[in-house]
């Protein structure tokens, strides 16, 4: 697959991603949005994003052989849900007090801590209603009854890669230990707080179109090392960690390689999974 | 069930519910606790409480006949995690700024907002992971494939009560508008805030029972009631809401009486559900 290509790709799925959030969280008219919740919601989710975590469950979920239909799409869409979540609360004042995200005041900016923190636990607990939606429209339409046991496993994916041993892991050690200085630390951080939610969206891809176990195995792998080679892409870019940088650039190729060789055993409908990682190091 | 009996019922589930807990949620080395995250989470969690909202998930599985086995309490806890993480999260300086919860500080006066919302993400987050734990532990005893769909709309219950058009849209309102007035208005709020959660508990135990649908209809009118009436019961001993005393006096009884009247298919394995509705009234 071309890099034009993978553009062609990406724009067509990231387009199909951003409809169903425009359809799923309409405008609400004020009267009926109490505390401006939806509103709130609105604001972060429909901000313009890469939906990378979408599209990499999409992604896999083709590498595997399932196209996108809409259930598929909604529990793609549950994985950015959970992300955007996380991107409100990261912000707010009592953790890294940040004022602008994506070249827009924060959402505790224009709404509120209060409504920006009830936003972000809304958004948090729709990914799993959206997760067993898609497993309920799915099953009505296949009556296959190993449906809902692949959509509970995705919601156990999901749950396990945001939670306290994943992501918000990542969150409390980020903001309770000092930074991380050496690179297994840098890692560490990394694979917790930005990597166990890559390797969620890997997973309930390759669950929903059901992947075989070694299948499976293989884009844990993938997302793994994807996530923290990501991370080193984007801690290189904006200069963090600066006493790890020559280290990070040689692992930012290493596990991007390592990510390409966890795709061996997946023909071509691998190609966008590959280009994605190939971006890392391309740019 | 007299009196004493729903005592003793009461006090042989709650150390169910009460001993899980303190088994899923074990002390963490401080160095394996970065941000002291499991730690607060712990402090919250395993501070005393009625626990009713599981235990209304294990009266309503027992009227339709299934008794309490490991599963099913773990799917109980469930639903204790989401009050639990509302709790956190209301008591926030951004939010009600409570000091005390159950004559303790609050979560962020010992541990600090951040780790106070990423405990309550956490918490959240722990719920369905939690639900999808039990429905594959239910599945691998049972080899019944339509155990996983009960817990996908387990899932969904707990996730429609929990978010935008339950529990976190009552916060919204509650934050964002004058203090309701009326009757009517009064109710509405307690439906979303209160009642919402308290409806998907009994929606969680039906539904994880194998409820027909008229019992899982029943079920749901008892919740709805019960939320409310229980919220009435709640503001007449703050003296909250006194402009509506009278009438929640009124509404206390009717709505205890419609939540009876709902369990009239059921046999005498309702009788813990009746029991915890008579308290209301009987105090």
């Amino acid at each position: 697959m071309s890099d034009f290509e993978l553009e062609s790709w990406l724009r067509t799925r990231r387009a199909e991603i951003d409809a169903l959030f425009a359809a799923r969280l309409a405008i609400v008219p004020p009267a009926e949005d109490p505390g401006r919740l939806v509103e709130a919601m609105r604001y972060s989710l429909l901000a313009p994003g890469k939906r990378l975590r979408p599209l990499l469950v999409l992604a896999a979920a083709e590498a595997v052989g399932r196209e996108p239909d809409e259930p598929l799409l909604l529990a793609a869409a549950a994985v950015e849900l959970v992300h955007c979540y996380s991107l409100i609360h990261d912000d707010l004042p009592a953790m890294d007090d940040d004022d602008v995200r994506r070249g827009q005041p924060t959402n505790h900016k224009v709404f509120g801590e209060a409504t920006a923190i009830l936003a972000g636990d809304a958004l948090l607990t729709l990914a799993f209603a959206w997760l067993a939606e898609a497993g309920a429209a799915t099953l009505a339409a296949t009556g296959d009854p190993l449906v809902a046991k692949r959509h509970l496993r995705a919601v156990a994916a999901l749950a396990k890669g945001a939670g306290m041993s994943g992501m918000v892991r990542g969150q409390a050690r980020d903001l309770g230990e000092p930074p991380p200085e050496s690179l297994q630390a840098v890692e560490r951080l990394a694979a917790e707080k930005t990597g166990a939610l890559f390797r969620a969206a890997l997973e309930v891809g390759s669950i929903l179109a059901d992947a075989g176990p070694a299948q499976e195995e293989a884009m844990i792998r993938f997302g793994e090392s994807y996530g923290v080679a990501f991370q080193h892409a984007d801690d290189l870019v904006d200069e963090d960690h600066v006493t790890t940088q020559n280290e990070a650039r040689q692992r930012l190729h290493v596990l991007t390689q390592t990510a390409l060789d966890a795709l061996s055993l997946f023909n071509g409908r691998a190609e966008p999974l590959r280009a994605l990682a190939r971006r890392l190091v391309d740019g």
